[in-house]
């Protein structure tokens, strides 16, 4: 195990109309508060009456910047930096999902940036100073909610690239399951995929002695696996969509990744796909994660053969270690599928002709990836196996 | 799943060496400091000349008040409050195990109360203000490094109370895996059934669907109880040493009771044995704890079937779940066993003369437990099948 710092500030306010305390909790950080959220969901299904409500109940003013996009855009973040300044908002309330969270984050930090916030996401610029915020989430995949991060699109080159700070980790995050009712499966499907991701991406590593850690992802993952298809089923299935819920915010706290060293190639090989298609970042990873699995397994076949037998209970062959550790890509890639994700690039409906540009891209800043290095060549090989 | 609130803000620096980091976050809050601690241990093994000289280094004066016994006693309680009244301290800095934390805290609360510290222990008075504190764990067991509860025990009448507040979490908890290598076999083995006894008040709950939770709680169990005899069989076994200090507090920081509600009879039972006789709480622990499930099994025993095959790899008996619950009861047992802890009251050398005094004094303020609330002569019959 290696040695590590931890913590993460987030309250969580988890549970049945949790989202009508959302007056109270802000109130304690902000009196003009800039309320960000994203297409029109959240007015057609009662949410955003709810949390106004609660707003004006606690006597808090309001501005209002909707319309982020999957794939947050930098160009909506400007617009949102401007009129944070021009209308003294002292807090930030993100009622979404990761896109709207990490729009709002963006906006935080550009608050406090002299030049253009997009700087921060390009270069190794230190965060010194953010707006503090909070969160109604909706969609449980990101674990924005509490992380440190932020992820943002700039349509110009369609560059996706992030930031991370404890500045930006949200006051609180008002989470109830009941919200997550109206998703429509595919959304549902891919936040599992991407909440499974963050605890894959922290799985796979190369540090030794993570018993405890191996153990709370395997869980997690198992958690995960078991509701989701019940969440599907029964779309208001609050025990599967409080399950699924909690999960996502654990999957990506920091805890699972403590004392050991995390891979992180599965996503940045993922956001050049979604970067240029702008496909559902989950669905994204449902295709690359086996495909870097498929390529990448040989480099610990006995870690591969764990997660196989511990995460899938595959029966496993100690004569055939290799057999063992396909059994468990193929019952990822099987599991996916299941769900109603895509697994391969043609189902997506992405040709061939510009993944590699795509691999150029991904590793233009060096290798990507930490359980094994990878360079242009094996992102392109990656993609290839992704195709079909 | 209920609904919950949580929130665990107290930072965790992990790994060798980082003891020497103490002078620098304690700087963070306080100038003049009280430095607490218990018996001789930590000058013999240097970890005092090493706190005292991170201390100076980073130009924090300190006072110190040594003594903290096991079962903390709130005489020392009141000493440490007049100290640090007299000499303006601003922070307490606790550098030991949960005896010592707990102590700490108490004297922390105990600094802004204008009455007796015990008033706050005994009865439902709010903590209105305390001293910031920060900690140096040398015994990973009581997790009261990161909790918001202190456990204290007063002589006259040998009562031990608790509280609970946020004010008192620890603002940073140093946790240097080696600083455990020097710990007696019993006293690792005490700790070890503590920290497998929080998870396990968890784990033992009414609340319906609570899978993830569950997955966690079990991952826990497993990771603490593999790596146990591994530290037992080789002192500085660093990895098996670093996987229970981690679990440690993880078991004990909130996380695995999130949406449940938890039981805490066994601490109660316990706390009346440990209060009389002063044994080690763990020891005490691995006494009372089988001897609760053998009482109240049959109350759920689909999760105590659980329990045994996750848990314990228990091969279920599906014909007979009454049997695969008590094998996973049996193998608790014969675990503890193992790892050298007394699993009787006549093990501990405790007679069967005050059973019934404890019965009475463990339930004075009504019934202990929340699986199965239990009264008196349940207590009394718990505390006779741990007889032997």
């Amino acid at each position: 195990m290696d040695n590590f710092v931890f913590q993460n500030t987030t309250k969580i306010v988890f549970g049945k109309n949790t989202e009508q305390e959302v007056g109270e909790y802000t109130s304690k950080y902000g009196k003009k508060v800039l309320l960000h959220y994203g297409g029109g969901s959240i007015k057609k299904y009662g949410t955003y009456d709810k949390v106004v409500n609660s707003l004006e109940k606690a006597g808090i003013e309001y501005v209002e910047l909707g319309g982020v996009k999957s794939n947050p855009r930098v160009d909506l973040v400007r617009e949102g930096i401007k009129l944070v300044e021009k209308e003294n908002v002292d807090f930030i309330l993100a009622v979404g999902g990761g896109s709207v969270i990490d729009s709002a984050k963006a906006i935080a930090v550009g608050r406090y940036y002299d030049g253009d916030v997009w700087d921060l996401y390009q270069g190794q610029l230190k965060i010194k100073q953010a707006l503090p915020l909070g969160v109604v989430l909706t969609i449980p995949a990101a674990g924005s909610e509490s992380s440190d991060a932020s992820v943002i699109t700039n349509m110009d080159g369609m560059y996706k690239r992030s930031i991370h700070s404890d500045k930006i980790r949200p006051k609180f995050a008002i989470m109830n399951p009941e919200l997550t009712y109206t998703l429509p499966d595919y959304q549902t499907a891919a936040g599992a995929v991407d909440i499974m991701a963050h605890i894959m991406e922290r799985y796979f590593t190369n540090t030794p002695d993570v018993d405890f850690t191996d153990r709370l992802c395997e869980g997690s993952l198992k958690a995960v696996i078991s509701n989701v298809p019940k969440a599907l089923k029964e779309n208001d299935n609050y025990p599967a969509r409080a399950e699924i819920m909690w999960a996502s915010t654990i999957a990506h706290n920091g805890l699972l990744g403590t004392g050991r060293e995390e891979d992180w190639a599965s996503h940045q090989i993922e956001h050049e796909l979604s970067g240029i298609y702008d496909v559902a970042h989950g669905a994204g990873l449902a295709v690359i994660f086996p495909a870097w699995m498929e390529y990448v397994y040989k480099h610990d076949v006995e870690r591969f053969a764990q997660f196989a037998v511990r995460v899938w209970d595959v029966d496993p062959d100690f004569s055939d270690l290799n057999w063992t550790a396909k059994e468990g890509i193929r019952k990822t890639k099987e599991y996916f599928h299941s769900i109603g994700m895509p697994t391969t690039l043609n189902e997506l409906d992405i040709p061939g002709d510009r993944l590699e540009e795509m691999a150029e891209k991904c590793t233009e800043n060096g290798s990507v990836g930490s359980f094994l290095k990878l360079n242009k060549t094996d992102v392109l090989k990656i993609y290839r196996i992704a195709q079909e």
